[in-house]
């Protein structure tokens, strides 16, 4: 039977990879006042909604689909938390 | 004393909110032979470390910050989860 799962995925810049936005954004902090804040790091954040048989299936699924479309494996890593929901969740309502 | 704190910062669109990357990626996914993804919604990820005397204070901080620079509370929510760290992280090694 088709179960419904939805994805939360983490794109991070591997901690080699220089972040120039993640730099201008602690300097704009620093203008601002805040020059407490020592390290920012910008990353993606992307909700997924997918229907499989199962949640191994779900989950080999979304590993090819950051592989393939949402991750750079050059300089990025991925990582996501899966949970079934029972209905369909419409995100766009 | 002053204490250590990574910041995980979420920034999602509003729910109703139009996301047309999210709809290019879906798009995308469906071409590659991903026609079982129903939805993909595209935010942001940030991860600040900042010193702060207390977790209120980090907390207080954070949330000047979200809606002062890294959200638009016009169409976008965050929301944070905040760690104490015993050493500066230094997420650039």
């Amino acid at each position: 039977m088709t179960q419904h799962y939805q994805a939360q995925i983490y794109v991070t810049l591997r901690p080699s990879v220089l972040d120039p936005a993640g730099t201008a954004v602690q300097a704009g902090l620093s203008h601002m006042g805040y020059d407490n804040v020592t390290s920012v790091r910008i990353g993606k954040y992307v909700e997924v909604t997918l229907t499989a048989p199962s949640e191994a299936d779900a989950r080999q699924q979304l590993d090819q689909i950051c592989d393939q479309l949402l991750a750079n494996p050059v300089i990025e890593n991925y990582r996501f938390d899966l949970t079934q929901v029972s209905t369909p969740m419409n995100t766009y309502s």
